[in-house]
Formats: C-alpha cells, sequence, structure tokens
C-alpha cells in the first residue's frame, strides 16, 4: 500500500475544517490513508507574511461571506463562524499530538469533535478546560488530555511539527501533500484526486 | 434575458488568463452573457494590503508551481510564466476599454490575444507597442490602438473602472459578480456554476 497523504490543517480554519469532513474518503477512494497533522497558522503567517483574512481590508468581508457560503456549497449548512475568530489552537493540536501517541484511533475523532465544536457550536476550544470537555465527550480521558496540553514533550513535539512543516514549504490550511506534491486550499482538492488518480499530470 | 454577469481580471493574472478561457461558455450555459471588466490589481493591492504571490516568501514557490499545474489541470499545457512577471498592465487595458466603446465585437478576441501573448508566448503587453502589435492581429486598428493608450479620457476611464470595482469590494482577479454575489478566484467558478443554475444556496 502507498504511504499516506499528508493533510495540515490550523484548528481555526473555516477552510481546513471543510477539508477535514472529505479528506479521508478522498483518500480512500484511492486506497490511501491520510496523516493529520495540526499546525498553527500564527507561526507560517509570521514567515510569509500572510495574516488571518478576516483581519483584511475587502478580503474580510468577502472571506465571512465565503466561509459560510462555502460551506453550504460543501454540505455543511450548520457552520457559524464563532463570535471570537480566529483563536489560538494551541490546546486543541496538542490533544491530537497526544492522541496520535496514545491512542491513535481516537485521534481523528476528537479533532472533528474539535473542529464542530469551534465552527458549529460556537465552543472556544482555545481554553483549554473547554477543549479537554470536548474531547472528554468524543471518548478521551479528560485528566489526561488536560495533562498533555501542559506536558512539555508535548509543546514541543508541536513546536517540532510546526517548524518541519514551514521546512516543507506548508504555509497555508489546508495544505496537502501527496507523494512531495502540495496541494493549498480545500479548492485544490479537485487536483488531489486527479493527482491521486493519474500520479501526476 | 437577465442582465450579463460581470468579469473582472488582471492581465497580469494567471488565474485571470485561465479563468478568461472558460467564462463566456459557463455564463452561456446559463444563459447569460459576460460584462468583461479590466483592472489594475496594483491599485487594489494599495487598498487590501496584498502583493504579487511571487513575491511573497514559500507562496511564491508554491504559486508558480500552482500556475503551471493548474494550467495543465484546466487544458492549457501551453502555459508559460513569462520572464518578466507581474507586469503593468495599462496598455492592454484601456485597448479593451476603447475597443469595447468602438468595436464591442473586437473586445475579448483582442482580450484574449493579449493574455495568450503574455502567458504563452512571452511577448511584455506592458510595452504599449508590443500591446498594439497583438490587439492588431486580432483585428484591431494599430494607429487607433496606439493613440487610445494615450487618450486621456480613455485613461480617466480606466482610473474610474478601477475605482468602481473597489467600491464593489472587487479586489483579486479573477473575480466575479453574479447578481451582486461575489465570487473570487477561478476555484470559485464551481460555486458561480451552482449560483447560476439556482439562483443561489
Amino acid at each position: 500500500m502507498s504511504p499516506p497523504i499528508d493533510f495540515y490543517f490550523d484548528f481555526s480554519s473555516p477552510y481546513g475544517f471543510l477539508a477535514a469532513q472529505g479528506i479521508d474518503a478522498l483518500a480512500a477512494r484511492h486506497g490511501r490513508g491520510v496523516a493529520w497533522h495540526p499546525i498553527l497558522l500564527g507561526v507560517m503567517f509570521r514567515t510569509t507574511g500572510g495574516a488571518p483574512l478576516t483581519e483584511l481590508p475587502l478580503k474580510g468581508e468577502y472571506g465571512r461571506r465565503d466561509f459560510a457560503r462555502s460551506a453550504r456549497f460543501h454540505g455543511i449548512p450548520e457552520f457559524r463562524l464563532p463570535d471570537r475568530f480566529p483563536v489560538p489552537t494551541q490546546a486543541p493540536a496538542r490533544i491530537m499530538l497526544w492522541l496520535q501517541a496514545t491512542q491513535p484511533a481516537l485521534a481523528v475523532p476528537v479533532a472533528k469533535a474539535h473542529y464542530r465544536a469551534l465552527f458549529v457550536d460556537g465552543i472556544d476550544i482555545s481554553a483549554p478546560d473547554a477543549a479537554v470537555a470536548v474531547a472528554a465527550r468524543a471518548g478521551a480521558d479528560a485528566p489526561a488530555a488536560r495533562a498533555a496540553i501542559d506536558d512539555p514533550a508535548i509543546k514541543e513535539a508541536l513546536k517540532l511539527a510546526n517548524e518541519q512543516a514551514l521546512a516543507r514549504g506548508v504555509f497555508g490550511s489546508p495544505f496537502v501533500v501527496v507523494d512531495g506534491e502540495p496541494f493549498w486550499g480545500l479548492d485544490r482538492f479537485d487536483q488531489v484526486d486527479r493527482w491521486l488518480a493519474t500520479g501526476g499530470f
């Protein structure tokens, strides 16, 4: 079996949320798995000079409209941009790294629960206790998840993962790498699909 | 018949070039025409704080790769990013405004010829004489086209068109507006298609 494709995302990225709904099925249609990589877009922005879309003139207003419209287009009409946006995402990202290392079968379900908490239920998952509560409802052990957020080894692992992503050229969310080929954005999933089908074009 | 949809583009935009190949057919499938609006992205960038993709760290390298890959994906493998990029596009934009006012049937064919000259043949259409030569090969009167580039009334019309586009929230290329609904990017053409089919979603 071919190696998994790489899926990079920030938990505060609306397009990352939409992409997370379909990435596993997209890869599976081509007999591939997915390696999920939570990243921190703020770190990327310091390198690329980027900024959250919603903070830019004109683009901000457009972005809010496009988030919701794209959610409806992709069959997720329950999407709602939270009152506080964007939010820091160390808490859910560290929980994911911890689960990947200890209970990998829970990692993606808990990640999807975090995304849904933020973009459907309006829960501020940047707060450690809120992130832990969401993870616990999805099956994770609450005290261990809370400890993972403050675990120096997991903090360091997340920093390292970000540096590795940047070194690989990742600068946005969602970002997919298929056999070395980089694709930025949910709107490149049609190209990802064809690349997986054909091995390149 | 419903009013035309609005298609905004900069002649130096690779994604605008790709979008220009299909926008008329896309609209026609829904019984709609297209109003072509050449704009100057530099003016937009001064408002939004944007910058040419190729000048940004990481995004620049990715952009060059994505331009060519997207061109292949959309069936235009002859695309080639010109040595000088981006280029100012007042010359082809003014020629288009002049043709729209005087020989509208020539305006889109000449615009497509300008795009192809830049992104297939590597001709620097920012040079007035080069832009005129391309327009002449596509059927325009060369001396009149050359005069149009320096015509104060046409210069003013292009400035005004840019201001009107900005006031409407246009900040990128390509940018489509369907019955008031804004869509940024070639990668929103799937949503444009559904919007035209359904009247909104």
